[in-house]
Order: structure tokens, then C-alpha cells, then sequence
């Protein structure tokens, strides 16, 4: 699954799958600036970080192509990407893809010549997320075994990355290499990312998927129904705290007292070293309309409200193993995510 | 609220309010004899170990008045009354409540002196029943500091009582003590007996309530917003373990990890002697569509499967303490539930 971030350079304009409709619709959205884009990213059209990252890349297109004939271009470029890069606060992966994109401003001598290279330089964060997720994927397969059930949270799949997946990515891949991999779904309350995207997606690929509600998540595991939990990322803090979706500290948690291994999936943009912990990492709040409603429907007395957390933030002692494309990373974080980053500097 | 279980001596009926359309609906069932009654309680129109206790007493009379001029009166009552026990199997207020209406049987010469009997009998369940809450809410108020935020799971309030309500029985009681007293419910999927009743019910009563997801909890906990967490029961083992609604245990577990108070409130009738530990007590599995429709749409793709447990169980080592309408119990609970059953076999 590809086909749901898609850039027609004919039409100069970006289609998303719509998320929120799947799995009873497919149908798209289309973007045709960098407004249209952070509205499709803050209305979670598109959502999972490394999506989110892939959209961005490719919104910033969009805005050179707005401001093809505007004198005051790097300035009006310029605001357009502030747009998309406060579209949500949580995911990195979107900062760091504005930023990734920003950096090949300053080369540019007209807006014409900013708008081919970015055209380039977004087709490369998409083809390089792909890239990206098999390696990882490659990387957890090894710690996936044979016969095992996975519990996963929310959707770390290829609707959540340009495609294969972060923490299915390595499902996919243990059972390309052959492994018997059966997955429980959580459904993800409020958005249902586990019951609409992750078992649509892994249902789309005859993977063996069973949706369970958040809150059985303790049963399954007391009666020794999962060996396995692995889940995406939105931000992992300099220590390994990782921020993902409501719900995951829960989970792992839960893991720790049932002695289950707890992995965390994703690619290493999505480490923020800069943040230095968990702490530093904003959580977004949601309209509490997102609980209080199901498809437009109330499913609570009217006049009451809610907590509408979007994310959560996991201790980096609880987790496992952090699975990158540059392999796993295990405790101390710390040490682990700075070797890694001085690596990437002395590769540079 | 205590028009919820209601039953007609004119007309030989019993209302239910149908808590499967609260709050969108306020509607009725109406249960003319033992099968509508099993029936009821089988589908939810009802739910709550206690309510189930109390509705089932009254499917007692109904059995008794369908078979006045039945010459097999006792064979017919009887498997009336194997019916009802079987419409659930975990609360254990169900079978109490038709084995204490059994008892007064071998006594009745005629049917019409079994239904007089149990026409008082009944209506004894269901006074006792709020009575039970009352002394139960005032031994629980005294654990609830002034100025406390109460987390609680599913909803053990009046409506899954005779009236008052266990957990909720608690708060209630807490604040007619005048203590301010805050309550965050889990909306407890798939059935939203958070959002749906207890939401309803405290809003109904002034009660400060705001709605979480039921993933929402371990945030919730880290983040120093939940200062003690008070759930009802449908079953307590000889040893303490307790069956309560699916999530529970999670509660439970987050609960430990962060050091919150987790108290049990419950009748003594939901407490069974004759099941030793958790393991012994059946959990529901319920039909797989409540986790996959909502309101009758579908939130999941065509042909996925899903888990439905409707209870787990709860470790004694995790429960700070048992709050019954005879003081609040505490850990080794084998031994204050031995105690307590002592001391009710000497009273008799």
C-alpha cells in the first residue's frame, strides 16, 4: 500500500487517502497549497509520523509552486512553511521534514529553481521512507519469533509511512522471511486508528489480525495470549522516552508486569536529540468531540466533557528495544541514541 | 435514581429501563415471565451484579405467577428459575439472588402462597439492596479525601444497584458528607457503560464527571490527575481476586505502578466463598459484533475478527481494600472474608 500520499506533478497538486473515512470508503483529498496540506495533517487525513513527515516534504512543494510569481518569494515560501510545521506539535518527524526541506532554500537563486529541487528532494524522503521501514523491518524481524502473536497500538503501518510500516513494517517482514506471525490489534479509542487502519491494511495483505478493545489488553496478556508487543513513535526524547499514541504507556506498562517484551518501531528522524526527555515533549490535545461523537453520532449524555490526550509518553524503562533502520538500540538510551547521532555526523 | 427496576403488582410486570439506549433514549423493557426476563438480562437491558441480583428476583415472582394453575407447579417454577441463573455467568449476585428465592419454595404449600412469599421476598432484595449501598457508600466516604479526583471503570452506580450504587454509592456518599469530590470515568468500550451511565447518571445527580478513553488512564495517572480509584465487582473470590468489567485489571495494574489507592466496593452477596481464586470464575465471552459495530455501524472492516471478554480478574495483591456494607476489608483477604463469613453464619 503506496497509492495514499500521492504527488501529481502534472496537476501540481497532492492527493491524501482520507484516513478518517477508511475502511468503509476510500476516498482522497486533495491539496493544492501548503494550507490545504497543515489542514489535511491537523484534520488527521493523514496521520503516523512518518506520513506526516512525507506530507509535509511534500506541502512545501506545494508552497513554491503558490509563490512561482511572487517577488517577495522567501519570505512568502518562508510562511507558508511555519504553516505546515505547526500543523500538530507532537510528531518530529515533521519538523524535521520542513527543516530538511528548508535547509535547500538558501541554494536557490529563484523560486523556479526551488521548485525543481524540492520536487526532487520530497520524492527522496518518500522513496527513502519506504527504504527506511524494510531495513527496520528487517532489523525486528530478527527479534519476532516464529509462531508468535504481536500485540500493536494504533497504526505503525504503511498508511502510517509512505508504505511497508514501522512496527507492521517488521511484521511484514518476519513473515516474508518465512515466520508464522499472528497480530492483535488494539482498536485505539478515540479514533480507532487499530480497528479501521491496522486491521484493514493487515486484513489487505492476508496477514492473520484479531481487533480487541483497548481495555482487554491486561486479560490478553494474564492469559498468555501475547508474546510480543511492538508499537510506532511520534518522538523519542534524547533518553528514550517515546512519545506515541494515548494509550502505548499503558500498554507498556501492562507489558512490564507481565514480563512480555515491549518494542518501540521507527525511524531514526524520529528521535529528537534535542529533547532531552519525556518531559520536554508537548502532548497535543484533541477536541473532546472526538469522544464524545462516533461517525456524527452522540455516544454520551450532551453537556458533559472530556479528556482528549492525543499521545502519551512511555519511560524509557519500559521499553526493550528500540527498532531503527539502523538497528535496535537498547538500554542506556542515552548512550545508544548519541553514538548513534555521532555516527550519522562522522558519515556526513 | 430508582425507577430503573420497576415492578407492577396490578399488572404482574416488570420495567426495565433499557440501558442499552441510555442516555440518547430513555425507553422500557417490559418482562412478563421468566424467559423475557432471562432474556433482559442476557442482552444487557439490565447489567450490574447487583441490579442483575435484584431484576432476577423479581423474574422469580414472574415464574411463580406463570405457573398458579400449573399442577407441576414446582417442577415448571424450577426450570423457570435454571433459566434466569443461566442468562449470565459471572456476577454472582444472579445465582445469589435465585438461590435465596429458591430457599423459601420447599415452604410454600401452593403457588399462590410461593408468589405472596416471594412477592415480599423480592421486594426485601430490593430494599435491602439500597440500604446495602447506603451503609456501603458511608464506609467507603471515609477513604475518600476531601478535594479527590475518583477514577472509576464502567459504571457501579444506581444504575447497576436497586439505587445509590456501589463505586458510585461511595462518591455520592462522600459528597452528601460534604466533601468535594471529582470523578474521571473511563468510557469502558465496547459497551460504554462509562460514557453511557455513569457519565448520565452523575450528571443527572450535579456530580462533577468527566469522560477518558479507557486508554486514557496511565496519562492520566502519570500526569498526578487521579488521586484514588474505586470500581464495583461481579464476583470476589474466597481469596480476594475479583471479576469485574474487561479493563479492570489494567486499572488495577496502572493503579500499583504508580503508587494510587484501588479499592473494591461491593455487597457481601457479591462475594463467593465456594470460588476459591480467580481462576475459578468464568469469563463471558460475548458476541464479537459489539466490538465491531457501533450503534448498528460498522468501525471495523467486513470479515475481521475480535476479542470480547467481558470481565477480567484482579489480583487481591493489587486491591487496597474491599469496601462492603460491613466495613471495608483488607489484605490477607482469605482471612477477612473468612471472618466476615464467620461472623455472618453466628448472626444467623
Amino acid at each position: 500500500m503506496t497509492d495514499h500520499i500521492e504527488f501529481d506533478r502534472q496537476a501540481m497538486i497532492l492527493r491524501l487517502l482520507d484516513q478518517r473515512k477508511l475502511p468503509l470508503e476510500r476516498s482522497f483529498v486533495v491539496c493544492a497549497n501548503a494550507r490545504d496540506t497543515a489542514v489535511a495533517i491537523a484534520d488527521m487525513v493523514v496521520r503516523g509520523a512518518p506520513a506526516i513527515g512525507v506530507t509535509a516534504a511534500w506541502g512545501c512543494v506545494l508552497a513554491a509552486h503558490s509563490h512561482q510569481r511572487n517577488e517577495n518569494w522567501r519570505e512568502a515560501i518562508g510562511a507558508d512553511l511555519a504553516l505546515i510545521d505547526s500543523a500538530r506539535p507532537t510528531a518530529v518527524n515533521l519538523a524535521w521534514a520542513v527543516k530538511r526541506m528548508a535547509k535547500l532554500m538558501p541554494l536557490a537563486e529563484s523560486p523556479q529553481q526551488l521548485l525543481t529541487r524540492w520536487l526532487d528532494e520530497a520524492a527522496s524522503v518518500q522513496a527513502e521512507d519506504i527504504a527506511i521501514c524494510e531495513q527496520l523491518g528487517a532489523a525486528g524481524a530478527a527479534i519476532t519469533p516464529d509462531g508468535a502473536t504481536v500485540l500493536t497500538h494504533c497504526n505503525a503501518g504503511a498508511l502510517a509511512t509512505a508504505g511497508h510500516g514501522t512496527a507492521l513494517g517488521v511484521i511484514r517482514s518476519a513473515i516474508a522471511q518465512g515466520k508464522r506471525v499472528r497480530v492483535i490489534a488494539d482498536e485505539t479509542r478515540p479514533f480507532l486508528q487499530g480497528s479501521r487502519l491496522t486491521a484493514y491494511e493487515l486484513r489487505e495483505d492476508g496477514i492473520d489480525v484479531t481487533l480487541a478493545c483497548d481495555n482487554a489488553c491486561a486479560h490478553l496478556m494474564a492469559s498468555g495470549q501475547v508474546d510480543l508487543v511492538i508499537v510506532g513513535a511520534d518522538r523519542i526524547a534524547a533518553n528514550g522516552d517515546t512519545a506515541n499514541k494515548i494509550g502505548t504507556m499503558g500498554v507498556a506498562i501492562l507489558a512490564n508486569y507481565f514480563h512480555i517484551p515491549f518494542y518501540v518501531a521507527a525511524p531514526v528522524s524520529t528521535i529528537d536529540t534535542r529533547t532531552s526527555s519525556g518531559r520536554d515533549i508537548p502532548i497535543e490535545c484533541r477536541p473532546e468531540e472526538e469522544v464524545l461523537r462516533l461517525g456524527g453520532q452522540p455516544i454520551a449524555p450532551s453537556g458533559v466533557s472530556a479528556h482528549n490526550f492525543a499521545f502519551d509518553v512511555t519511560p524509557c524503562s519500559l521499553i526493550t528495544g528500540i527498532i531503527t533502520e539502523r538497528g535496535i538500540l537498547r538500554a542506556p538510551y542515552g548512550e545508544a541514541i548519541a553514538s548513534l547521532f555521532r555516527g550519522v555526523e562522522s558519515s556526513l
